[in-house]
């Protein structure tokens, strides 16, 4: 199980360094609450525990129904310890005291306790609505989604993201886990094509690997001969030998650092010309995108890069009219590409997206109106220590290309007769994880391959 | 795929009987609503959607956000289409008119106009807060727990209970499905054993037969070499050669029908002698329970059958002193064998679980205080359509034999020296789901062997 190893960094020191960070950017205390599991069917049936990512950042485990207190540097634990009938059910839990050694806290209370340390205290809502009210109840004020903090939660959120957008080493190995263990699983459904007849057995195959290193997926999985559906959460289709198949897969460490990989590869282990063509259209526009991605550059330049990239590629190969320049100007690469080039990454898949686009924009800056732009999760100046995504893809969406109103608008800018040739390729994604480092970049998920040969080669192996 | 094949009876059909068995028991309508997928870690990252299982009895698929009303065996479906950005994201979906001509309802609303149409209904509320909430306004009124609920809510959850306990023809059918995939499940595990290092492995290659259908877990598996940690959710442990391994792992069919069944076996391949004295002993207290299992037949009978099976095999072995009868009396069986011998099985695991023990607990009764009955979850009369487990145990379960006050209290019935030649066994289950038919029982799950040779042979194979 090398790849699931737990990674070097002591986590009590690494939780020590974050809330020192923390004491350097706000003057009031912090509560925050890692929530319960929620009811799915019926109270005892519920859904798998995930511990709010705030939470988990400071108190490094995924402890149930737990909060943490943080003030100058101090971390006092509040959880009860586990009764005669959790012992029964649910055998041995470590105690109170021995969670607050491994993650270094200075205190350890029960939870109750907790309603007597929360005076002037800021807080980040969690999901969960249960511990949520628990939240409003004990510190008595009503508390807006996370995305509209007032006040002291808003400047709680804002050193937030301020810590969370530059990982550190307990991080990094924490998402290199993920990538390696991800990396694992597509290779696993490329080999699992051949023999699939449907999206379920590719599916299953991948899914078995992060069960085995005991992950779980960081984001519902996308595992789809209807790459055309962006969030498609379906497995249904069967799987016929001239589809390509999308999957969009990744892990998340049991301490909830996520991992998040698209590939794209042909079901009867050759791509078709066409398929091809389009392939290696997207995966330059993916490599230019790596090669630009350091410390300094704009994320948004990124995007660009991407739609400028795949405009020139569509020109060349007949799918569009005129200057690429020209084209992705008006937005006529979107009709392709309508998302953006990716977002950022860590113990959310879409990294502190509750906070809404508090960590993905830059101060000042909003989300644009354009059609090629307005889906873009990330616009700020990359940072070593950042990692982001980086996602471009080519899709026929039936719901854009038969749009009157687009398809009269873009007229001029598509040659139809020629897209058609093109009708066996409906979605391609190539997605990489990209930790920004001081020189540079590095790809977490570089033990995948992209090209469309070694692609190939995995599936007939 | 044939084990997923969807089963014969029309759903329209099915769904308008059971209405018209609800007509017959309220003179008021009934809205259901089907409830929402629960953020996880952040709102567009959310749990896989469950629908409502009280909604799901009547609307036969799993439709978010949406709601039905029931009066006088009509049947009004409320849902809204999907927008643009639904489409471009999530992809097609069928529109109102087609689900409502699939669910053979006699009219369809946009959801907003279900507020006009709420006079006078009784509801049951949903697992998941957001819809819980909703519910509360639009009925303007406060909702207690299911479990606790009052006046008409009260009376639609008594005519749920007289509906769901009695399956229908669709409702066997599904179960069947379900059943025929966990059964596979657990070849798949066993087949695994040899091979796997750690009990995720072989949770991976179980699980993995139930994406590969489209179903999920029922509930969350269990699959450790700790069998008596009751219900264990954790999967750290290596195997080592000399474990038993016990799984506990049912699939849910997508309109939301359970299975349940536990499996042990020998890490190794083969029992040891005492492992198998042992799971002899928790089989043939099985196979009584299931002999025994008829109509009319107290089933609270059936765990006090499995109770003094067990104790006089143990008092065969050494283990306990003194005669079957008098152990039992004295609740000596339960200390090896601490939970219920069962529960209702039907949409949900422990069917209609959320209301309580209004399913579980005919009129009139209530749970006992005694050790050895009070986790028996259900207490009634067998009736032919009831689905029930069948799962007797046997546990060494440190917090209950190093209790000081059992050690005492058990001093003479237990022969503790005795006891402990048999370390090599924590924990065994053998758990069958059990249709009751009009002249019988059919055991759904008879495909998985329960004999010790026949597993042998499966793990071997």
């Amino acid at each position: 199980m090398q790849l699931s190893e737990r990674p070097t960094p002591s986590l009590a020191n690494i939780l020590q360094q974050r809330r020192q960070r923390l004491a350097q950017r706000i003057s009031f205390p912090a509560v925050l609450w890692s929530g319960r599991s929620a009811a799915r069917n019926f109270p005892a049936n519920v859904h798998p525990f995930r511990a709010s990512s705030h939470f988990l950042y400071f108190a490094g485990l995924p402890i149930a129904n737990a909060a943490i207190r943080l003030e100058a540097g101090r971390l006092e634990l509040f959880m009860d310890e586990a009764t005669a009938a959790d012992r029964l059910w649910h055998g041995d839990s470590p105690s109170r005291d021995q969670v607050a050694a491994e993650i270094g806290a200075d205190a350890a209370y029960p939870l109750s306790q907790l309603a007597a340390y929360l005076d002037g205290a800021a807080t980040i809502p969690v999901q969960e609505s249960a511990t949520r009210q628990q939240q409003t109840d004990w510190l008595k004020r009503d508390l807006p989604p996370a995305k509209a903090l007032q006040a002291i939660d808003q400047e709680l959120a804002a050193a937030m993201v301020e810590l969370r957008l530059i990982h550190d080493e307990l991080a990094i190995a924490e998402m290199r886990r993920a990538a390696a263990v991800t990396v694992a699983a597509h290779q696993a459904g490329m080999r699992a094509t051949l023999g699939a007849k449907t999206e379920a057995e590719i599916r299953a195959a991948m899914e078995a690997v992060l069960i085995a290193h005991n992950m779980t997926p960081a984001y519902s999985s996308i595992v789809t001969v209807h790459g055309e559906v962006l969030h498609n959460n379906a497995y249904h289709h069967a799987v016929q030998p001239n589809d390509l198949l999308l999957a969009d897969l990744g892990a998340e460490t049991e301490s909830g650092w996520a991992a998040d990989v698209t590939r794209t590869w042909p079901t009867a282990g050759q791509f078709s010309s066409t398929q091809r063509d389009l392939y290696d259209l997207v995966l330059a526009a993916h490599d230019a995108c790596i090669q630009q991605a350091s410390p300094g550059v704009e994320y948004r330049e990124l995007h660009l890069t991407a739609a400028q990239a795949l405009a020139a590629g569509l020109v060349d190969l007949g799918i569009l009219r005129g200057q690429a320049e020209d084209l992705v100007e008006q937005d006529a690469h979107a009709l392709f590409f309508p998302h953006g080039i990716g977002h950022l990454l860590g113990l959310d898949v879409h990294d502190m997206e509750d906070l809404g686009d508090l960590a993905g924009y830059a101060a000042g800056r909003v989300r644009s109106e354009r059609f090629g732009l307005g889906y873009l999760r990330l616009d700020r100046r990359l940072q070593a220590g950042m990692v982001v995504t980086i996602e471009p893809g080519f899709y026929q969406v039936p719901a854009l290309l038969n749009d009157p109103e687009r398809r009269t608008r873009y007229q001029d800018c598509v040659n139809w007769e020629r897209l058609a040739q093109f009708s066996d390729v409906r979605g391609i994604r190539i997605e990489d994880d990209v930790l920004i480092t001081p020189t540079g970049r590095e790809v977490l998920t570089h033990a995948l391959p992209t090209a469309a040969a070694q692609i190939e080669a995995l599936i007939q192996a």
